[in-house]
């Protein structure tokens, strides 16, 4: 895309999103609000917001754009870079994997059917709690600490922060991430404690954020790793890589294939509703939407995008 | 079996028991002792002791028959009947089914494949975890007092007790077993707190015995739940037919069909390379022997028991 | 079971049969018909007939005792044992396992889940393609009028022979039945040609009977291989108590666990809604009610001989 | 990339492709060549060819580039487009899913266990004969003939023709497809006789080209299905999208995104040891090297990829 383009673009989006978003909209009727964390539930099924922004920070936004909600799955993105961060490939790659599953994000079936029982990608549920588990730090405060500080930077907002109550209800009742948890501890994929590092990773996933800072982190991984706002590289840009690579394959749960072959851009939806994706070298997009299909994908989120990479021919094939 | 096949079989029995447990010993060497709880990795791979009661009380033993162990699985029997006796049938194939798996005893595939996800029969793991909740009593300690008080009475020794360092060895590592409870839990199967109905299993699975403990609680199911020798009905009979078709269908863990086909007697096997069998109405049998085939059963045991059921035409069918 | 206990069973049969028969009779409504053979889609889903017979070759008998069925699954005993009787049991067990499986009767999980690859027991679709093959006989033909000769000797009945149009349709229609024999051949399980064995295969399931028939077959098996109605012994006693012992875990598909439990006799089921099953030492008995549950059972068939078996005190523990 | 970037990375690929070649042909050491067909198992195990043409046709070539090979599961990728071009998307995806499964390339666990039973994707075998059955033509001969004239067309090589010898080495021996094919028969997937539709799948696997065949179909797909050479569309952009879409996340196997992170490129793999892939809007490229990893892939071909990647910092992330 060229500065003409982006120009076309922008107009578009100026004139076009808030018409857009309420023809999505509609679709919220046959997803239903994440029941399986108490919290979550209480969530509002008609809401769709969304922000789209630029490389130098302009935004267009459209819809429930002031919607705040919790990073669920979609912190999973920034953990794992983190962690590569903070250990190489080498280690991360010795306790995930690297292939999508098509199982549900929570199965259990291929850590006992699949030798060596780790985790198939770090994206799936028992991924991710392995990732967590490598995040550097002494004790889970510690970990926590330096995880709200890394997406503090990559949001560029040091008010991000964990919503206790989110926290506390999946903490609460989130006893299949437990079970998946000792699970790995008995393949030997964990060295933390089971309790210790449920709790770094209930923590991530409850951070508080809103379209505009979804589509501020996007804003980094569409450009490799730096903020072009600040100028700055906050990400080597290997692990962007991998990270993207991530999303494109398995960023949509067992869905993924399906958006990649409509929508085409690396993304990550969580069970909040809420997708982060972007224009690779142009936008980062973050949108919330609460009532969720089948597979735990937004209804109206993944129409939305659809229709936006069919209007800028966005997908990357 | 009328009395003088009984008068012919005990003379048998006492002239060439130690001769049959000398040659089955040999192949202990086949087998390997448990090694997924640390305290039961010390038990002697070499060892191979059996006693064999009669219904008023007489015994032949040969072998190691001063061994203590653990019952493990073996109280799987007992605190089923337990619960049956608190609970009745309808409650508890509310929690459990009635089939045998082909799976591993801890597998996790079917309750995740299979609905409505309830263990498929009390005699696996999960199974077992789903019936230990059932058991009566306000606090896990009430619970595990009433297991006790039970296990006493049915081996008429209130001497049994747990083994506390076995007890805390599985606590401490027995992570596949959280992870199957908190499964479980996410399922809706237990009503109780994972950690309290865990302490409940893992103790009953620590309950210390000697083979001759086995015999005197088989002798009790081989009498239909009439205790022979204090001529008193200890358990209900249908609750015993329920024991002893589970034993015979699922007790030898995935090689229960291969049991049945060569010995033909309802029995269940522990990982401490313990099996309690009986021959129905006339002799109750314990057994012990640490080393186990891969399918988690003494390798000795079941060679033994084979050629006492040939040797007596034993087999049920 | 002695003989004035057999004088006070029978004569209870003669007089309540008919109304046990009646009253099980409403529970055809809980079934359905097998749809998946359009010729079997055929069978009348409100029939019920059962005959009882004892060693002297009296009957008694109610209900549709006229109906005609192919033996369908009850045939897959009858060629494991005489496999057994062309093979010897090494080269039996080096084709097919001995373990319930727990899975659907035409699963393919186990085929590619466990090592080897072989059909975990003779009595699931998989396993019984495997013995099918191990029939002597140079052709398919001269195997199928192997297992003929065999099965008009056990049932005493010159005239039994295959309905050639349910043999029609289950070739013309049994994919699945082709993929398992396929995934054998693959597996190295058969060395015979595909058709060839499913030939065979479908010959033996659609080889056709009636309640009679039945029950004549079952008293073979009951007296452990003697006819003692001609006094003659069919079968070695080894290979009965193999087909007994499977039957009795594996005999009604994945629901075997609760039959063994709520009648627990060895028996096997068929969907045309046949059942085979005895009273060891005393009665065969035979009975056909097309109406089947979902686990592939005949649902009046089922509660019938629940009756009876509670009725009688028949259960084996 | 620009026209002064080509001239770069044309120079160097002239300057070095030798020498990587060399390189990467170490790793065929550790590989295997395939051997579930007899006639694939006569390849050579230490072949490495490559060719790779940019737009006008202009080829930098190294290694074995003579060597002749069939497509195996290369074909897939083109017969989907046929498909698709003969049926559009809707009856397409009707058959087959659009997700990546982790699980082998020939694997029925997915299709037993997910409903509706179709196909995950349609590059694993299942999902490749379902979109066989659905290429145009009233014969197996008609289709066949189609199949053969669109490749001919998209690799500008009237003379690609089917190897008759693993056509006829597949047929024979792909026990494994069959069975996959009832099962998909059964399912309800296949409209087609199994004989027919696996007699069409075996004929587009058996077509033979060479490394230079390869890179010019591969240059179609590069340039959204315009041939740059010609100048002329051959294929809908949608259904290269679709297709690139697919070789992306599912296109090496369940190796797809381990690939996909270190090269970062849509392409394909087939057993005879072939990938096919393609920088997007520059370069076709087309290798073979039969010494095969145990996800199915070319040991040398990844590595190779692998370096040409990172040199040229292909990775589409």
């Amino acid at each position: 895309m060229n500065q003409s383009e982006h120009t076309t673009t922008w107009k578009q989006l100026n004139d076009h999103l808030a018409e857009w978003v309420l023809a999505s909209k509609a679709h919220t009727a046959d997803g239903h609000v994440a029941s399986y964390i108490p919290e979550l539930a209480n969530a509002s099924a008609d809401v769709l917001g969304i922000c789209i922004m630029d490389m130098d920070g302009n935004t267009v936004a459209a819809g429930d754009t002031g919607y705040h909600f919790t990073l669920q799955s979609i912190s999973k993105v920034f953990t794992l870079i983190l962690a590569l961060m903070d250990n190489g490939e080498e280690i991360v790659f010795s306790k995930v994997g690297m292939e999508p599953t098509g199982d549900d994000f929570n199965s259990m079936l291929k850590l006992e059917l699949v030798e060596p029982g780790i985790p198939f990608n770090p994206l799936i549920n028992a991924g991710a709690i392995a990732i967590s588990s490598l995040i550097a730090g002494n004790t889970p405060a510690e970990q926590i600490e330096r995880i709200l500080a890394f997406f503090r930077n990559i949001a560029d907002n040091p008010a991000l922060d964990i919503n206790k109550d989110v926290f506390k209800s999946e903490s609460d009742t989130a006893h299949r991430n437990r079970s998946l948890a000792y699970f790995l501890k008995d393949n030997g994929v964990l060295d933390q404690e089971v309790d210790d590092v449920l709790r770094v990773y209930f923590s991530h996933c409850s951070i508080q954020v809103n379209c505009t800072d979804l589509a501020r982190m996007a804003l980094v991984l569409a450009h490799n790793g730096v903020d072009p706002i600040r100028n700055q590289r906050l990400i080597p840009r290997r692990f962007v890589q991998i990270a993207k690579t991530f999303m494109f394959t398995c960023g949509m749960y067992n869905a993924s294939g399906e958006f990649a072959m409509n929508v085409g851009l690396p993304a990550k939806s969580g069970v909040s509703g809420s997708i982060l994706t972007m224009v690779p070298r142009r936008y980062g997009i973050g949108l919330v939407s609460p009532a969720l299909n089948r597979k735990g994908n937004s209804t109206a989120g993944v129409h939305l995008l659809g229709k936006l990479s069919q209007e800028f021919d966005w997908s990357l094939f």
